[in-house]
């Protein structure tokens, strides 16, 4: 019997739906029945992560507790996060639920570590609030790894906040693979898609080295994790 | 201030990621607090409702009533189904709940008195269970349409329980098109995808005829119901 996983999520909405129909697309199923149960809370009154971090604005962290409850309510027998940036507040949750929080920080630095040991140099592309909480500096310093930030923070938010208004063209997909190349010019080996919005505008087909992509790296652990 | 919508889904789960995608794509947002609330329960231990309307399975409607209580309970202010057989139990669903159930045969119907008042003879693709209970039969008798089904029911539910699996590409896209047709060459003017998995595997530009899509009929109408 698989375990049922909550997803705290609207942030953005598109991520959560990406995040969901990855989970969908990476369970072996021959019906509904074979799928994986998904409670699910996309809820757009989060505060701003990006300017909570900034102390532009108040904390998420009491919303994000209050969904965990909810979500463990609801019969979540696990949590995860669509959001990097929210895993700030993880403390939080992890206060708020007795059900265990499954990371996309610790998913995606266990993937890069597992799939590219050989890289020296990461550029890691993340919000403000991800970067401003340090939640994969620290981790990737640790393992030996050299972390290049975008030059370009504040064209880079454009886009992600681009998705979350449904911008997600041509233009929008050109300015995210422009910012994995000015990272690979710069000598990254590797591009950590560190925010749920970016797989939404930059494939690994478009990224001109090997692309990490933390909400896969999240839903291979939860498909593991929940089919137990 | 926008009201929270329920959604019971995982009927299949392919089909309620859909649905949350196309309601984002429909939502006017300039950022993640312009989306509207979804509470979500993807739920693959939903007994089969083909099954079920056959006797050879048990009832939905247990299940069904759960979830609208679980959805309630995290503050859902509205209810809706991301599967038209599961209407059949639509009964069941608002005696649970306080809340009300935004119908997606109601809005089916709605959708193709509005925008196709001259149409005579529908082309109506639904799953067994659907058919079986008469959810769009009667109502479209009584508004004075001639329904057509497919003289291929078998192969339309292996088209249907394909995409529960997985199944997507091209030759299930065939498949689904060549159902449209074969209605189409019958007389249907219309076609209408009364299951969420057609339009999983076929979209208005594949039918040989216009296409009302019970998703989209839904999505418009909680759309609007949701932001007022």
């Amino acid at each position: 019997m698989s375990r049922a996983i909550g997803i705290l999520g609207g942030m953005g909405p598109a991520a959560t739906v990406d995040l969901m129909g990855r989970i969908i697309a990476a369970t072996p199923a021959q019906g509904d029945a074979g799928h994986l149960h998904l409670l699910v809370d996309s809820n757009p009154a989060v505060p701003d992560r990006n300017r909570a971090i900034a102390g532009e604005g108040p904390s998420p962290g009491p919303a994000l507790a209050a969904m965990a409850r909810g979500l463990e309510a609801q019969g979540a027998e696990m949590l995860a996060i669509a959001c990097n940036s929210a895993h700030a507040w993880a403390g939080e949750i992890r206060a708020a639920a007795s059900v265990p929080l499954v990371s996309m920080i610790d998913a995606t630095v266990e993937a890069i570590r597992r799939d590219h040991p050989g890289a020296r140099t990461i550029g890691l592309l993340a919000a403000d609030a991800c970067l401003g909480a340090g939640l994969y500096q620290g981790p990737l310093a640790q393992a030996g790894f050299e972390v290049l930030l975008s030059e370009d923070q504040p064209g880079f938010m454009a886009l992600v906040y681009g998705v979350k208004g449904g911008e997600t063209g041509a233009a929008a997909r050109a300015g995210m693979a422009a910012q994995a190349e000015a990272l690979a010019a710069r000598g990254a080996e590797l591009i950590v898609a560190a925010c749920t919005e970016v797989p939404l505008l930059l494939g690994p087909e478009e990224s001109p080295v090997p692309l990490v992509d933390s909400t896969a790296a999240l839903v291979a652990k939860l498909v593991h994790l929940a089919a137990d």
